[in-house]
């Protein structure tokens, strides 16, 4: 399914007040398209690392920032919840009893069942919730790294609960789409298999694969630093990404992460024999295999 | 160590005849840079593929083609061999009785172990060889792929036999020089080793994963390729590598893969079962270590 409104062109702004909580690399650079195109007639954030708010305020990210997530969502239209996944109930509960009436919570947190689990509860009845993930980022983090064209030919996945209003699904959609984002609509625990194999499972091997030469003896480790331009650096770009926000992916992704790691441990074996044994025909095989997905992601324009 | 000399500025060119055994991405980027600057007074290759020999003349990578080794080395005072490493044995049987005295033979392997085992005992006294190998490179292949500025601030390794002749070391050195490279001179069995962690290891890596997501279900992998900007694409970069050069490099430095692929898989044992039991300051810790080899990196413009 794909959602298909498109932003208010002109006239009023999309929401009357967002909220952003957290405002990092992605509420950062949500909050810089909003700005740039008018998209709320005012915005506010707060985030529980006080040096990321004064960052906030200063490069004037929002209209206004606010000291705790009450005050923050009080009166908003939209709630952004950009922190990472492990402080979900902590967030959930903080802003509950806040939240305006008519309003709409999202968020873009990498993992959904969890989002569904942790925000849920504390939705009240009369404000709508629909769980969103923009497939888009970069290995920097906090306030300065955000920008405004991150979402940009990227496509941003929304889980919203099967009898959430439509209404408030296309709302949120839009503001995507005025970031040049592609709209999907997904179950979440599809979105969360998916992206086990897209993404969690990408960012697991890189950061093993870094961690393994990070303990190699101190001369061998300089000497895999100036050599890494062939194959190890862009391991090394993918394991710079925020520690924080990953250890709260694969914590809340578990049973598909771990899936995963269980099929891919398997065919690494297959291929370590294969080494092993010198048999040539099946790594020829393989690898030949592996060049038509690339061709297909080029394709698909998300190369 | 690291060798010295310059490039002859002006003057007589470097070399007098270039042979180059095979022509595809590296071979032709050589070429290309030998053409631009005039590093040779006349050059030739040979392929044991027509497609890349037809191409290779169509393009005017060379001064003139040849149909065999034999033919190709002739004359030559420089021979490149440029080819898939295990072609190595049946290069260096075609070619050793036909070296001209004092000609130096180089090639640009990735592993060279394998390049003094399968080309040294066809080197004859009174010929140099000095095995090389540019760390640099991209997932494209053939004769069309290359181009001059492909070593530009990359290292070569240059691993020449203990006896060898350091004028021809250094000649070697100068050609790479030519093209901005930065040289290193290591033992072969050393190179392996720090090439296995670099590049053989991320290389398997990638390989694996994105092998694993092939054999997907249809319908997930399509989702797999939509949502690849999520981490999966750097792999499937990586993963477009030449098969046959790629399926060379794990069946001829078997010991050294096999070695660090047991390492990393302990290493993932161990995340696995981090994730699995919820330690979640386990992972935050691995992916904070991680972040500061990025930072060396980066810091030696390797990036």
């Amino acid at each position: 399914m794909t959602a298909d409104s498109a932003p208010a062109a002109g006239g009023a702004p999309l929401f009357g007040r967002i909220a952003f909580i957290g405002i990092g690399l992605i509420g950062s650079s949500l909050a810089r398209l909003v700005a740039e195109q008018g998209l709320a007639g005012s915005t506010v954030c707060t985030a529980s690392d006080p040096q990321h708010l004064a960052e906030a305020a200063e490069l004037g990210l929002t209209t206004e920032t606010a000291p705790t997530i009450a005050q923050a969502v009080a009166g908003a239209d939209l709630v952004i919840v950009a922190t990472p996944v492990g402080a979900y109930e902590a967030v959930g509960a903080a802003m509950g009893p806040h939240l305006k009436p008519g309003a709409i919570v999202t968020d873009v947190g990498s993992v959904k069942q969890a989002t569904v689990r942790d925000l849920g509860p504390f939705i009240p009845e009369g404000v709508h919730f629909v769980p969103g993930h923009p497939i888009a980022g970069t290995e920097h983090s906090g306030p300065r790294a955000g920008f405004a064209d991150l979402f940009r030919d990227r496509w941003c996945i929304l889980t919203p609960p099967p009898a959430t209003d439509p209404a408030a699904v296309d709302k949120v959609a839009a503001l995507w789409k005025a970031g040049g984002s592609m709209i999907e609509i997904m179950d979440p625990g599809h979105h969360d298999r998916v992206l086990a194999i897209t993404s969690h499972l990408p960012h697991l091997i890189a950061y093993t694969i870094v961690g393994t030469a990070t303990d190699l003896e101190e001369h061998l480790k300089q000497e895999v630093i100036k050599f890494s331009a062939s194959g190890f650096r862009d391991f090394t770009r993918i394991a710079a990404s925020d520690p924080v926000m990953w250890r709260d992916v694969f914590l809340n992704n578990r049973e598909a992460v771990l899936e995963i790691i269980q099929r891919f441990t398997e065919d690494l074996t297959a291929l370590q024999r294969a080494i092993r044994w010198g048999e040539g025909d099946k790594l020829e095989d393989l690898f030949t295999r592996t060049r038509t997905i690339r061709r297909a992601i080029i394709d698909a324009r998300q190369a």
